[in-house]
C-alpha cells in the first residue's frame, strides 16, 4: 500500500493511492496515518478494503508527511560506500547516528526555505525506513519485522552549520523544511527488496546524485538492529539511511549550494517523487509541522 | 508555580505543589500539563486559582516528566567556564548543540537504567529551560519572552557511546532512563534569576558536582536565541543548558562511572531535588514515555 496525508499543514487526512495512482480518501476508516494505526493488524486491516470502495479525492491537493506524530527523526551519515569514496572519507567502522529537529519535517513537495544568511544549503536524497514496531536491542535477523514501510527522504542540509560551528550534526540538519517526506509511506510488502532500489536527485534539471541502496556500508536491518541498540525505536519513528554520491559539498571543481528559485525533483523506484522549490526565508516561510 | 505530573507512566495527571510543598490535583482545571498549556494566558488562569481550593492528592505518588507532549529534547555541550577549565578544554566559541532521544525522558525519581554492557555511564546535573512560545529567530532580548519556566535535568550520558564510537554525541545521550526531568516545571515568575542557581549532584551521598548557573558560558537567554537560529524552538522543548565541573569522566585519578545499585540525587535551589537508583539493564527495565 502507498499511505498518503493530504491537504494543508496542519489539516492532513489520511489516503491512500490505488494501483491507478488515483488518490481515495480513508477518513473513514482511520482517522490519521498515526504511529498506533502502523501495526501489523491495523494495516492488515486497510488492505483488506478494496481501493475502488473508497471515495476518490478531487484535484490534486497538498500532501504532508506521510506519517503524523513523528517522535524520532533520526539519520544515518556516510553510510554509502561511493558516496564515501567521492569524498575520500574512509568507511565509518559503525553507523554514524545523529537527530534532525522534528520540526523540520515537511510535505514532499513543500518549499525548502534557506536559513537566514545561508550560504552551504545541500540536498542529500535518501531511504526512509519508518517503524512500526516498538524496537529496543532487536537481532539483525527479526529487524526488518519492526518496520511498517519505506520513503523518500531530502535530508537537506546546510553545511556551514553542520560542520564549521562547533557542534554536532545536528546544528545544520534540523532547520525548518529541511526534512521533506513522502510522497508516499510505501508499506513493506510493496518492497520486495529494500537494498535494490535506485535513487536519484536533480537540481533544476540536471542529476545531481545517483546510485542504489545496493551500495549502503550498513544495510537496513543492520541500521534498526544497531540504533535499537542506542534508543528505543517507537512506531512513527523515522530513519534516513544516508545518501548516495554527488551531493553539493563534493562538487568539482567547486562546491554548488541552493539558492533562491532552484527546484530539486527526487525519487526513488517504487516510492514516488519529491519536488521542492528553494525559497528565501521570511517570517512565514518554513514550518510545516 | 510548581507544576507537576503525577501517576503511574503514561497515565500521569496534572498537578501544583502549594507553599506548604503539598501536592494538589489540578485535573478539573486543564487535562495535563501539554505544550499547548504552557502559554501565558493558561499559565495565569492557573496561577489565578488560590491552591486551597484545589483538592489534595493522597500519599506520595510518583511524579513524571513534568510536561506532556515534549517535542524536541535539546542539550548544550561544554557550556560551564569551570567545567572547561577542569577538563583542560578551550571554551567553546558558540554554543554546542546536540539532542536527546525523546524516548530518553523519565520522571525525576525513576530509575536510571544502564544499557546492556555499558561500563562509562555518568550523570550530569543541568538546568532545564522549558519553552513556552514559538520561538524562530528571536533577539537575545527578547528570549526569555518565550520561556515558561525551569526545571532539572539529569543529562545522563554513556560516554563510550557518546565519544568513543564513530559517531556524534547522540549516540551516547539518547537511551533509555537517561533523561530525568523534574519534580516541578517552576514558572518564571518564581525564577528572579536564572543565572544565579546553586546546582550540585551526590552519589551514594558523596558531593561529586557543584556549582552554579552563574558561570555559564552562554547564559538561557543567549541559548534560546542561538538554538531558535537552527529551528524553531516550540511550547514544550525542553534545553539542558550544560553541566558543571564534576562528572565522573573528570575524576581523578580514574574516571568513576555509575553501576548498579548506585544512588544519584541532585538538586537545583527553588527547582527541587531529584533521585534515582541505577539499575542494570533488563528487558522490563528503562522506557517511560
Amino acid at each position: 500500500m502507498k499511505l498518503v496525508r493530504f491537504g494543508n499543514p496542519g489539516a492532513e487526512k489520511p489516503g491512500l493511492v490505488d494501483d491507478q495512482g488515483r488518490l481515495r480518501d480513508l477518513s473513514d476508516v482511520i482517522a490519521d496515518v498515526t504511529p498506533g494505526n502502523l501495526s501489523r493488524p491495523v494495516l492488515q486491516k486497510i488492505a483488506a478494503i478494496a481501493p475502488s470502495t473508497l471515495p476518490l479525492v478531487a484535484g490534486e491537493p497538498r500532501l504532508g508527511v506521510p506519517i503524523a506524530g513523528v517522535g524520532k527523526f533520526i539519520a544515518i551519515g556516510l553510510n554509502y560506500a561511493d558516496h564515501a569514496a567521492e569524498a575520500n572519507l574512509p568507511l565509518p567502522s559503525e553507523p554514524i547516528v545523529f537527530q534532525k529537529a522534528i520540526t523540520s519535517l515537511s510535505g514532499p513537495n513543500d518549499n525548502v526555505v534557506l536559513p537566514k544568511g545561508s550560504e552551504k544549503s545541500d540536498w542529500e536524497v535518501e531511504l526512509g525506513i519508518v517503524i512500526g514496531a516498538r524496537a529496543s536491542y532487536v537481532e539483525r535477523a527479526d529487524a526488518l519485522a519492526h518496520v511498517a514501510g519505506y520513503c523518500v527522504v531530502n535530508d537537506v542540509s546546510e553545511r556551514e552549520y553542520q560542520m564549521e560551528r562547533g557542534g554536532t550534526w545536528d546544528k545544520g540538519k534540523g532547520c525548518d523544511s529541511f526534512g521533506p517526506v513522502g510522497p508516499w509511506l510505501v508499506t513493506t510488502d510493496e518492497v520486495s527488496d529494500p537494498q535494490a532500489l535506485d535513487l536519484w536527485l536533480d537540481v533544476n534539471g540536471q542529476r545531481m546524485q545517483a546510485g542504489n541502496t545496493k551500495t549502503m556500508i550498513f544495510d537496513c536491518a543492520e541500521i534498526v538492529s544497531y540504533v535499537s541498540r542506542f534508543m528505543t525505536l517507537m512506531p512513527g519513528d523515522i530513519i534516513a539511511t544516508g545518501t548516495p554520491p554527488g551531493v553539493g559539498m563534493g562538487k568539482k571543481p567547486a562546491a554548488i549550494y541552493l539558492k533562491p528559485g532552484d527546484v530539486m525533483t527526487l525519487r526513488i523506484g517504487g516510492l514516488g517523487t519529491q519536488r521542492q522549490h528553494v525559497r528565501e526565508w521570511s517570517p512565514a516561510a518554513g514550518l510545516r509541522t
